[in-house]
C-alpha cells in the first residue's frame, strides 16, 4: 500500500513497521517511551514486540484506559514520568493506542521541554481514518472536550491492518462513521463503496482513502481556518449528543455512534440551509440507520445540547457555524443556521429514525 | 526608537501601546484578556489603561505573584477561568507583568482551544530583554523550571521604559545581568557601553540593543538546535545555583544575581576550556562582582548542584553541555567539560569573589 506523504512526515501502511525499525537503529534517541493504555498494552504491545523482532529498549508508560483519562492530571503524571526518568529533548515517544493515546501523547510529547519527537501507531480504526492524521493533539478540561492542545505534528504515522484484529465491534462502528464522514464530505464513489463494505472487515485500501480524504484538508488548513472545517460535518451535534450522552445515560454513546446521529441531523440541516436534495438526504438517512443502533435524543435535552453547541470550541463570535453538504461528496462551512433548525433537525432524527 | 521586526509579529518601543489601541479598534478579537499578577494589577495596570484612552474593554485575569506560581496547577486555573468565559477561539489575551506572566500566560494561550493570539507586554527589565523575545512559553513542573512549555510566537510585543518605573532595584539588577550576557555572548562594544551605564537608569536604546541581539539569535536558530545555545552562557551554572538557592536559602538568589554567579564560572570555563584570555576572565569577574553581591557557593552543596546541572533540559545524551566564551563579544555552543572542572569553577568564584 503507498505511503502517504503528509506534513514533513509520512504515513506507513502495512509495513510491519520496518521503517520504525530503522528510525530505531540509528540510534540518534537519548530513549525511547512507549506510551500505551492498559487496553493496549496487553492487545497491542506484543503485536509491535514481535514487528521489531522482540525489541525491549524501551520504557513503558501505561495510562487506564478510556476518555474520561485524557485529562490534566494524567499529563501531569506522564510529565513526571518522563522527568523521573531524566528524559532530555532528544528522546522519543512511541504513542501505541487508540485516539485517547494518540490525542495525550502528543500533548505531552508537544509540550514536554517544549516539544520533543513522537510517533503514533493508532490501534484502533477510528484514530488510524481520523485521529493519526492532522496533528491536532489534546486532552479535556472539566469534561469539556479537547480544550486544551496542540497542533503538532508527528514523526511518523504506522497503520497496521494486524492491530484491528482485537478491536470491539463497537469500536469498529464507531470508526467506520469517520470513513462514512470522508465519503459524504468529499468523495461519493468512496461513500458509495463503503456502503457495500462491512465495517467489521474493513480493507487497507478503504482506510489508505480515507487518510488520503482527511491528510489532504488538512495539508490545505492545517489551522482550521476554514476548509479544514468541513471535517467537522455532522459533529456540531454530534459532540454535543455525546457529551449529554456520557453525562447521562447509563451506557454511552461511541464517539462514532453520536456522529452517525449528527451526520443524519446535520444532512437535514444541509437539505433545509444548503442544496443537499431531499433524495439525498434520504439516503443518508437510510444508509446510516441501517447501520447504527437507534437512540433517542430526549426532548428535555434540547436546551442543555443548544448550550453545549454554543460552547463548541470551533465556535467563532458566539455564533454556531456548521459544515453541510451541498451535495454527497461536496461540502461547505462557516454555514449559520436558525437556533430553531437546529432543534427541528433532531426531531427528524427522532421521528425517521425509529424503524 | 525603531521597531525591531522578528518572526511574523512585530516588537514595538516606547509606542505608548499606539499599535496595540488599533488593533484593538480593528475589534476581530471576540474577547480580549489581560492576564497579570497582583504586583502588575496594581503597578502597571492603570497606566496600561491610561495609555489606551482609558479602555475597559476587557477581562482581567489576575493571578499570585512569583515563580512559585509559574505551575500547572496556575494554567488549570486559567483555562477553567477563558472556559467560564466561554472565550472562543478568536480571544486575545494580553500577558500584563514580567516573565512569569508572559511565560505562563503565553503557555496557556498556546495551548487555550489548541492556540489563541496572545500579545507580551513586558514589564520587568529581566522580561523586555529576555523572557518575551524568542517564543519560548513555560511553566515549572515539581519546581524544575520550564519543564513543559511551547516555542509559540505572540502577535506582537511592547516594551514600554514607563513600566520600568516601579520595578524593584533588585529586579533592574536582575535583568541587568541578561544584558551584560548579551554583550558578552555578542557584542563588546555594547558590554562596554554597559560598563558605563546604571542598572538602575537603564536607557531604552540599551533595551533596544539587547533585544535585538536576542532577536538576531532565535531568529536564525528558532528551536535551539544549534547556535541559539549561546543564550544559555551562565545559565548552566547559573541556573543550577538558582534551582539550590530557591530551596535552601532564607532569602534567595534572583535569576540575575544566579546567573551573574554563573557568567563568573563559565567564564573561567570558558578561558580553562576555550580561547578567553586570563586578562578578559580577570575584566568579566571584576565587573560583575564590583556590581553583584557576594555569595559562597557551599562546597557541601557541589554534589546537587552538579546532579541538577546533570537534568537541566539544555543536555542531550546525559553530557552537560556548556556555552562558553571565545572572547568577550563571541560565544560558543556544545563544549563538553570536565565534571572536576565545573567544581574548580565554582571554587574559583568563591575565591575570587570574595572582595
Ligand atoms: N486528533 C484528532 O484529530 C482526533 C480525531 C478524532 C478523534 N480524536 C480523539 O480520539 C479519541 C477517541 O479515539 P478511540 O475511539 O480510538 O478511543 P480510545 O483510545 O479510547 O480507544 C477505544 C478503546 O479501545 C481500546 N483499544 C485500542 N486499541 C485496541 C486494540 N487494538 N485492541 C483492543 N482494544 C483496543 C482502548 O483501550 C479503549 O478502551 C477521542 O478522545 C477523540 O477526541 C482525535
Ligand atoms: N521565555 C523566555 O525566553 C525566558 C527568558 C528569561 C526568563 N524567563 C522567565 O522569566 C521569569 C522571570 O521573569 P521576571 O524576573 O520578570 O519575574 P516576575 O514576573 O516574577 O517579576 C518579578 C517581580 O516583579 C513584579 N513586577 C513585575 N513588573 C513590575 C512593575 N512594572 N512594577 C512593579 N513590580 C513589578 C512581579 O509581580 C514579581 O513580583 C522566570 O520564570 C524565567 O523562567 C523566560
Ligand atoms: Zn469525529
Ligand atoms: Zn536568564
Amino acid at each position: 500500500m503507498n505511503t502517504i506523504e503528509s506534513s514533513g512526515h509520512n504515513i506507513y501502511f502495512d509495513t510491519k513497521l520496518a521503517p520504525l525499525a530503522e528510525i530505531i537503529e540509528k540510534g540518534t534517541y537519548s530513549n525511547i517511551f512507549v506510551f500505551a493504555d492498559r487496553n493496549t498494552a496487553e492487545a497491542c504491545l506484543p503485536v509491535f514486540r514481535e514487528m521489531l523482532d522482540d525489541f525491549s529498549g524501551f520504557d513503558l508508560i501505561e495510562t487506564d484506559p478510556g476518555e474520561e483519562n485524557k485529562n490534566i492530571d494524567f499529563c501531569i503524571g506522564i510529565w513526571k514520568t518522563l522527568l523521573d526518568f531524566e528524559a532530555d529533548r532528544k528522546c522519543l515517544m512511541i504513542n501505541l493506542g487508540g485516539g485517547v493515546i494518540t490525542d495525550m501523547g502528543g500533548f505531552v510529547a508537544s509540550t514536554y521541554k517544549r516539544g520533543i519527537d513522537f510517533i503514533n501507531i493508532p490501534t484502533t480504526l477510528l484514530s488510524q481514518v481520523d485521529a493519526s492524521v492532522g496533528g491536532k493533539t489534546g486532552i479535556d478540561i472539566d469534561n469539556v472536550k479537547n480544550m486544551v492542545g496542540t497542533f503538532t505534528l508527528p514523526q511518523a504515522v504506522f497503520i497496521e491492518a494486524e492491530f484491528l484484529k482485537t478491536v470491539p465491534k463497537r469500536e469498529m462502528l464507531s470508526g467506520f462513521a469517520e470513513m462514512i464522514k470522508h465519503g459524504l464530505i468529499a468523495d461519493e464513489k468512496y461513500y458509495q463503496e463503503l456502503k457495500a463494505a462491512n465495517y467489521q472487515n474493513i480493507t487497507t485500501a478503504a482506510i489508505h482513502r480515507s487518510v488520503e480524504i482527511k491528510n489532504e484538508v488538512v495539508t490545505e488548513d492545517p489551522l482550521e481556518k476554514g476548509k479544514r472545517k468541513i471535517l467537522n460535518f455532522g459533529h456540531t451535534i454530534g459532540h454535543a449528543v455525546e457529551s449529554y450522552s456520557l453525562s447521562k445515560d447509563k451506557k454511552p454513546l461511541t464517539h462514532g455512534e453520536a456522529i452517525a446521529i449528527g451526520m443524519i441531523c446535520e444532512a437535514w440541516l444541509s437539505h433545509k440551509n444548503s442544496t443537499l436534495s431531499a433524495e439525498e438526504l434520504a439516503e443518508i438517512r437510510a444508509y446510516i440507520s441501517s447501520v447504527y443502533p437507534a437512540y433517542k435524543i430526549k426532548e428535555k435535552s434540547f436546551d442543555k445540547l443548544s448550550a453545549l453547541m454554543q460552547s463548541d470550541k470551533k465556535n467563532e463570535h458566539g455564533n454556531i457555524l456548521f459544515s453541510l453538504l451541498e451535495s454527497i461528496g461536496k461540502c461547505t462551512w462557516n454555514c449559520r443556521v436558525a437556533e430553531s433548525d437546529i432543534r427541528e433537525s433532531m426531531e427528524y432524527y427522532n421521528l425517521t429514525y425509529v424503524k
